[in-house]
């Protein structure tokens, strides 16, 4: 269970979103956020391999609660249904204290165009990284990729609503919902059967 | 109809792909890929912002026949099933001829980090825009969002499937049978009721 615990690695991490809040990103230094917190360079470069990596960081852990999810899930439930309960788990690592802080966080990396690429590649790996669970949990291709894609857009999606202005549904329940609401959207697709272009 | 008609533009194109599977994408310059079909570094310039663009090219036209498709589609057409049309459409972007080219392209767009982080960013911005035109034509989100997002996944794991050793079925078949695969697994998905975790 990892918890919120303040700590050096902690304040800088709550000092480089001030900065970057108030300054901006690019026009913070690493020295200026160890400085406010009255530590140095040194210790901040200790934590964290550069600036960007600050709004990054805790991502490993998350990646890795939800692989451990996925592998923890009974082994004959669908595919989707693993991701689902392992999203579920990891929810855990997003309380009702760290909204405020995750909100910051995404207005720094909705005004960089760098962030915004760098999530959405983090984004990608964990992708990368379940379909790569299931299989060795012994799902096949596609339905593995198509599992963990569905499962981290779910994620995308209710992370956004989470952060919402008033919002205060905790983030399991709004990614229950986001799942049940993607399970009604596929499911209406039926087999594409437009009159005269199905082949025979 | 977008046809695959050689001229100067296809005929840089073809050329710098071939350099970049011999030589690789690094060791190749812009000057090398004209000269080597008889052009000079100015002419690819017209058609080219830079030696990556090379690769990205048809993309803008592949995007806008997408969205002409969803924005097509009958009005009162469930959201995926407006993307999965307009996917059937743009299928025609991808002809036979067209697959050893797509081959080899993707073996170059894998062996390179930067190559492959565009690609990701060109397939967000895809998912981005078709959102926009879903809700443009009454989606709300998040249904808008999750059926772009879906589209966009299976039309990955399509284009994968189609490009693999040995595929020779038309991309708009395999486009049908992943959005049925994906239909089944969301669908299999119900409402969490995991005994004892649901709230009352």
């Amino acid at each position: 269970m990892v918890r919120w615990q303040p700590g050096a690695q902690q304040r800088l991490q709550a000092a480089a979103l001030d900065l970057y809040v108030s300054r901006g990103f690019e026009q913070t230094t690493a020295a200026e956020i160890a400085q406010s917190v009255g530590l140095t360079e040194r210790t901040f470069f200790r934590y964290f391999a550069d600036k960007r990596e600050v709004l990054f960081d805790g991502q490993d852990l998350l990646q890795q609660a939800i692989l451990d999810g996925v592998s923890g899930a009974p082994a004959d439930a669908p595919p989707l249904a693993k991701v689902a309960s392992a999203l579920e788990t990891s929810a855990a690592f997003f309380p009702d204290e760290r909204r405020g802080y995750s909100r910051l966080r995404q207005k720094v990396i909705e005004a960089n165009s760098p962030l915004r690429e760098r999530e959405l590649l983090k984004m990608a790996s964990l992708t990368t990284a379940i379909a790569a669970e299931l299989r060795a949990r012994g799902t096949p291709d596609p339905a593995a990729t198509l599992a963990a894609e569905t499962g981290v857009t779910v994620f995308k999606v209710a992370f956004e609503q989470w952060i919402a202005d008033g919002e205060d549904r905790p983030l399991g329940d709004i990614e229950r919902q986001v799942m049940r609401e993607m399970a009604a959207i596929a499911s209406g697709m039926a087999p594409a059967r437009r009159s005269g272009t199905r082949p025979g």
